[in-house]
């Protein structure tokens, strides 16, 4: 499971910076473009076959945007980018899928790369994949590692036709993008917090060894979070902050509502971090408890029994001369002292509460 | 308990920003509307049927304070942020109860907002209820997710007539409402710090598995107070720090008394964690130390009869060439001899110093 | 003992800001004013029994001490803050005595909060009281939460007349009077000290349950002098590093001198805690430590008889046929395997060097 | 395994700043000293006998590398630096190597040290070498510590003629470099991530005390990293932000990228630290399970059998007058007694559900 | 132990600012006074009597170096801080040998305060003495708490007569002497880290009581040291990033090469901090290791013997009608029953991999 936090880059080292090598696993499905062209009054939307159907919207005044759902098909990529114009550094960071998220800014055009992160039911556990967005003039361009429904309601509103996108530009619609990618994050915390709630409830009630273990994997989930998210806020950050002539007035306070739900994931998770410190502190200290009552019944049974034991040992002994062995009353008073004698140990672990 | 730092938003997902749907539990009472108008001089309260009858405030000299108590009618927040020209993500925010405290600058108003905390005697927690605030010139209108007594006080000021806040604008009203919100969190942490007193006390006197659980739901209190209040700081701080048009320089020392207050409120909330952490080894600690009592226990009794129990066994043998078992004394001297042992034994425990 | 740490508001709540209200305990005695009226060659002092004695002071050219012990009597403080022109939210701050130590320039006077520290030996405890000062042009006027000796010295070096004190305004009076405050803190720090160098000869010699108490309650009085300690360093920075009017050049060294002994204090705060943490890891693996040996005789006893008493068990079956107790030399010989038996467990404890 | 955190230094103590003392081991092999001299269209590669004989590339207008495997021949670094006009302190530097990862700026050329990891599987350790580079108008020159094929990828590509490498300057040459440092960065983490994931699998499967201290090594290894790469990003950083004159405006994105990789491999590096901390917790509570479940299996075994045996003690005592041993059914009932008791007992342990 | 980090500093409580009072203890030697004066060419070096005899130094174009050993004849550091002019909170500085390292600008001279350190074998204990410079123009002024051999090679190379030293102003004279300072350092943490590695040693192979607290010891005097370097790095950073009119632009680069040693010192005292961090787990984990096979043994003897014991009792039991005495084969089928119940157990052990 560690291994989520490192991918084999050992078959990159040593190549010239801006070469196109694949990283991560080789997708067995086709890489889909979809393009969409549109402006408030119009919309044209295409599945293209082939990459170069797109290359006539640059220098449009309609927005497109250029949607591509898988990152494996590097001829594609070379195609576009260098139509385009994209650097060598930029088509490089697009294909090779473990980028920190980070904002570029190169001539003509922004570079961004984002991570967008999904519940995988299957192995219960939170999954990345990156999505890289190119924000032009009146263009978007937009990379997906894998085949997610991440923007279908994006799609959805340009769509409908109505609303702010339609008539705003490529900066909104990368704005949207990008929302849409930390909206998603607000699902997964969702689950996460519905799976802390779970863990709680077993801690409480009954913890068991393998509680520690779902606190561990919890953790991992966190940090692995915590990895994407934080480098996250500077990309949103910057892009509300800083003047790129290519983010409008108008949309800066979009992004400022996007910022601040950046801030909001990251507080969440902090949060669930220390929630998570504190169920630790809480289980090592249930085991603890548990240990202690496990040696107070051994204790109370051991120092009621083993003086009565040796009082019965006393009388099991064979010397001829033990006056006590033949008196009429020996035993059943003998009996009496060991009753006393348990009784008294029951009432001083009773008066240590131990009961 | 993990579940208030989180809220269910996957509803919301997927909508264009702006739009307003209602994230908290839907309330079944009205929405109440109360308006205040006044200078120095004359004061008009009315508590209204219809929104629309607060619309005449617009560009009046006097100052005007409409209050809302509730947000979850969307339709008479639409009308008030319709007429009075707010943003739409100020209108989704002021609807979405789950923000992060903020300061946001927006053209001829500025927007706030606020978490209100109180502590809920029924479930033993404390709660928050978000308050914005949407301060123009001179007019501040305030949202109350709950109904809650918060802005009595300011509101008896108000009626009373006198002082400074009849005299000043409505920064100073917007001032008076924050500082509202934040003399609240004293009340909080007072109970809470009556709270951590007890369980102090019970900690050194009678520590119980349950004192953990409280020490544990004790520290997610904080972590709640904390994440309402770290941004609050910002904000009270940006409103004192910064020059907005509409924060008059007379208002600014009493922004200033808020901030050091806040700032108060944080240094208490943080040396909150830090005794807990505290009382956590404490709680840790004293556990070791009674298994230890319960281990010598156990120690003192197995040590004493387990070599007397042997020497019992030893002749309760069968042996038939046992010579001590004919002896006269055989019996009473074993006895004497088990006693020496016993209180060898008991000797060596209290050189130990463990009796 | 949660408490010190949070004063009693509620009563406050809800008040216009600048009302005086005493928030802490009432206290018996009257206030006293003390009044010295000096330049370098003339001194005047006088204990007054109405404040309006001191009202001559104004717009002097010789400098002026107004000192306050007791600032209960809120009938005088309004009429020097009246007289003199003080912001209603200063006086408000000179009457509530939980304030963080601050720094405030108003028009004509800089207003200064600070935390004198003292060791109570009645309740072996650091208590604190508000000291304020109001630095105007040839003025200071100070006031005490309590009657302490804390400015005797000052005093004691006004009437000697030499020095610089006597020659320098009132900016440099009121760095002396800071410094006094500064000074006593390491005192204090001294006294704890002390404390911590006991605990730690206790820790290593004999730790006791109570021992850990100890700590827990030196950890809380550092918690409680940090409180105290962090905000004064930005009074004491402040103060020397940015340009008031009223702090001549001359003064910024001697200010500088202040600043460095706070450092210092801050520094040793932080060494305690760090010291205290390293204290409570002894403690707990000295707990175990103890349990270990606890475990160990334990282990050793019933290791070696628990078989032995066995073997005797075994003899003192009542079968018909057990041909070794018709032997002559039976008992002897089990006597001797048991000898055997106990030595070999004595030596494998030797080896695994539990003894 | 401590001391390769620190050098023995002492016999440097005393000498004049920029005097040459070898603090590394002496190595027995000879400097190797190769020399590159390209433009876009030539390449001269040499092995030099006597660094005399790259001093011509002194003021040419074609790049030239020159690269020395080994820094332990003083007399070689004399010439080389007087020649080229190093300052002093460089040239200690970089025969000290022990220096950490730094920038300098002197004039007419940058001075740079960095530090090479591998990973040694010999010693299943992390090993540091310090590169030392000068980067100078169309020069650089490269210091290794120790033998290694770290370069070979730039060599490769410097070979084959085409690419970036042969058109651009010694800057980019300068980046190439960096680059090859940073890549083999993750070659090591990629060793350590995978030696993490075995360490995951034994602590999950079957934690032995080795495995505490194959955590305590792994630490141990982060911190070494830690401490190199740390100060590695400013350098990188500080080529990329600052304004240098010797690196041109083309080769800023490369630096730019190498950036991200070192941020890149400081997030694992503190991820791995930060899973590390949670296998700690992980294995301390898995030590404390097990003593839980050994201590169930004592108290089980002792609970159910000592009782059992006192009533067996009973029936063993000799008293004269003890009517149940004269029963018919007295063998029988008790031991139906003796069976009921332990069945009791394990159905308690069940209920407590320590079965 | 603890008191070394604070010192008496009762008795100076209540004086003047600029008092000259001894806080140290009073030493019993005299103050050796040395006087060094050269330029390139010539060098006069005195052991002077009276501190009269250095007066003539002030206004010369040679450089001076007068250097103190001991400061707790207050007559000299009167006569001398009087006759050079320094500030009555310099020469304070001076004799209150428990500063805070800092760098002070006055007007002509430069007042800087570094603490020297050293390892004192007799004690095991590293310790601290004040080191004070004055820096003016041709002259510095050097003050030594204790008489150490600290600035033993500085006077080798000036007497050597070569080397920058004797060329370069008193800039570099001073920073030589800081040079040395740091240098002395590297000294203590090469015993410290030799102790750490024999700590280690001791820890993997025989962790005892007294390993513990060799931890914390080690731990103190690593807040020890940060205490005395952190601040020292501002003062060296400062001279070096600052631009003071006394220190040359030649001397710079140089001030950066004792920056870079300061900075590498702060790196290893914090790593050695998390190796002992390190450390502690691996001692308080390897308590409860052995804990656990202390248990074991218990346990595995225990419940091999009681049930064992328990099948003895019963043939022990005196009833009249017990079949199985009587049997021929009674005696060795029940011996058999044993070692069957015997191997039965260690199998179980075996299988749970105790043995």
């Amino acid at each position: 499971m560690v291994s989520k936090f490192f991918k084999k880059v050992s078959k990159k080292r040593g190549l010239s910076p801006g070469s196109l090598v694949l990283v991560g696993e080789k997708k067995k499905y086709e890489v889909e473009i979809t393009l969409f062209d549109y402006d408030e009054g119009r919309l044209e939307e295409k599945e293209l076959e082939e990459v170069e159907e797109s290359f006539f919207c640059k220098d449009r005044d309609t927005t497109s945007w250029i949607s591509l759902n898988g990152v494996h098909d590097l001829e594609i990529i070379e195609k576009l980018g260098g139509h385009f114009g994209f650097n060598p550094l930029v088509m490089e960071d697009i294909v090779n899928t473990d980028q920190r998220p980070k904002l570029e800014d190169y001539e003509g055009y922004l570079f961004i790369v984002l991570k967008a992160l999904h519940y995988d039911r299957e192995s219960d556990e939170v999954k990345a994949g990156q999505v890289s967005l190119v924000l032009g003039k009146n263009i978007v361009i937009s990379f997906q590692e894998n085949k997610t429904d991440l923007f279908d309601p994006v799609i959805e509103r340009i769509r409908k036709g109505k609303g702010r996108l339609r008539r705003m530009g490529s900066d909104y619609l990368a704005y949207a993008l990008i929302d849409a990618v930390v909206d998603n994050y607000f699902v997964v915390l969702e689950k996460l917090g519905d799976r802390l709630e779970d863990l709680e409830t077993e801690l409480i009630n009954d913890p068991a060894e393998q509680t520690l273990q779902q606190i561990y994997r919890m953790k991992k989930e966190m940090l692995f979070m915590r990895k994407s998210i934080w480098p996250l806020r500077e990309v949103v950050g910057g892009l509300q902050r800083e003047e790129y002539e290519l983010v409008d007035e108008k949309t800066i306070p979009f992004l400022r509502d996007a910022y601040d739900h950046t801030i909001q994931v990251i507080d969440t998770i902090e949060t669930f971090r220390d929630i998570l410190s504190g169920m630790l502190d809480m289980y090592l200290s249930s085991i603890s408890n548990r240990m202690n009552s496990v040696m107070k019944v051994l204790t109370i049974i051991a120092t009621i029994f083993i003086p009565l034991t040796f009082i019965a040992g006393i009388y099991g002994m064979n010397f001829e001369n033990m006056p006590e062995l033949h008196w009429a009353m020996g035993y059943p008073s003998i009996l009496a002292v060991m009753l006393a004698v348990g009784l008294a140990m029951l009432l001083y672990f009773k008066r240590k509460s131990w009961l």
